[in-house]
């Protein structure tokens, strides 16, 4: 999908929203950290972690609101990444969802701060999230290694990115299996664990989240390499000095790469017939909107 | 305590340090992330508030192997914060316990990614250390929250040090309450929590913690003032920018007020009777080295 442009989940979007307001809630003093946390947490994004989540729960007839605390963690780690991920000692990104990013306003110290505490209080809601899922709690440490696993995917593939040393394809779809795929992965499978999932299930739901968040990736290549900065809400061009799937491939062939993940992504749902609908419709979203 | 020289606890030292390593175990490539917060972790530190949660569960009588992996995560977060407090965009500092600063060996990406990731880490071994330290499994998020509202302390207080605001000694003590003795008072509650408490020798041990962490932090001040930078292991007069307590004080204030705490950590400990021994030696300490 294009960022910027919503998900065809209006309504889901709307209860992350909401939920994410609720984690914000409470009165604070401008220009400090605990401004600037609840900036980066609520910038307007597409909340496409969180939907993957509840529409994965879905499949497996989970109600939304026993993942939404779940989520919002994803979210909440996810926006605490995009804070470093803009840095000047990384991306060096002016902006982000269309907006001033949080250095350019709090200043890279507030905004460094503000991305830590983020992640501390992402692994803090743990325990109820877990709760609220009616997972065993025999399970609830798990979560939190789970958790801190894809925290250092992140970090190693972000490390990987800016190095910039992938020269072929496989290598840079390794570096961003860590970056991207890590958070879908876990997106998906705790909204499968949700449900109960047999191991077939699984492993199906993460193989699927696997190759829609690599799809995800390629497309934001090709968008950063044709997108103008107002629909992408980021400056366009700014990864031009990493290896990117458009200078690997060019842009039809990062496209097709796009098309690739999306059907292997899609047989993935095979398991799970006329269930996996939504998820399908998910993953054809990514590659549509750029044609 | 000057920084630099050990506590005489060279014994719990050691036991934490092995810890830290086990922690810290495995193989790792050298230059990324895997390696920089290794490197953060196992840099030489006196490892003071692990070995106040020994002491202080000592006190109740708890063995120190129930409490290490506890101590343990309280080091990591430490550690963690002194990397972002070392970046260009905070204090600047080029060296750290007597090396070059994480981002000097690293890089600023890569340091900040590893602070990430040892946040992360800390927070993902909480359930099993408390399930060691043999804590009834319902208190266990509580313990997350606890953490979490630690790193929220500890954040605030970077950001309003670094503002630089403070103009009155009551100011700067609020500001160090935070950035120091958040975790200093998270160390002997920990400790405490182990050996079953009553609420008033809990109030008793987080008092003395708060006493003590303020009277560390005033001692930090004098040491950058009058200490050399072998001694101390970082660049001394770094704190310039800052309003110090030797600012508002003087050299010979700041160490009235250093006493005055530690004075005050030892009354404190009056519920214990004998038993706080070794809690007044460490508070003696603390001011003793720089006379």
């Amino acid at each position: 999908m294009a960022h910027g442009e919503p998900l065809p989940w209006d309504g889901f979007q709307r209860e992350v929203d909401e939920t994410l307001r609720s984690v914000a809630a409470g009165e604070v003093a401008s220009g400090g950290v605990d401004a600037a946390w609840r900036e980066a947490l609520l910038s307007p994004g597409k909340r496409v972690r969180p939907i993957l989540m509840l529409l994965v729960a879905g499949m497996f007839s989970v109600p939304r609101r026993r993942v939404l605390p779940l989520a919002v963690i994803v979210e909440m780690v996810h926006a605490a990444s995009l804070v470093l991920d803009d840095l000047p000692c990384m991306d060096d990104a002016d902006t982000r969802r269309g907006r001033p990013s949080l250095h350019k306003t709090h200043g890279e110290a507030v905004a460094t701060l503000a991305s830590f505490e983020l992640l501390s209080r992402a692994h803090a809601r743990l325990p109820a999230a877990c709760a609220v899922a009616r997972l065993p709690r025999r399970r609830w440490a798990a979560l939190g290694d789970e958790l801190a696993h894809v925290v250092e995917q992140l970090c190693r593939g972000q490390a990987l990115d800016l190095a910039g040393t992938a020269e072929a394809v496989d290598e840079l779809e390794r570096v961003h299996a860590q970056k991207t795929g890590s958070l879908f992965v876990l997106s998906a499978r705790w909204g499968a664990l949700a449900g109960r999932p047999s191991s077939v299930e699984l492993d199906a739901v993460e193989d699927y989240a696997r190759n829609l968040g690599l799809a995800f990736q390629v497309m934001d290549d090709v968008l950063d390499c044709v997108g103008d900065a107002g629909r992408l809400g980021k400056p366009v061009g700014q990864d031009a000095s990493r290896a990117t799937f458009v200078d690997l491939l060019g842009l039809d062939g990062a496209r097709r790469l796009a098309d690739e993940l999306t059907a292997t992504a899609v047989h993935c749902l095979a398991p799970f017939g006329r269930r996996g609908a939504e998820l399908e419709t998910l993953a054809r979203e990514v590659v549509s909107r750029v044609r």
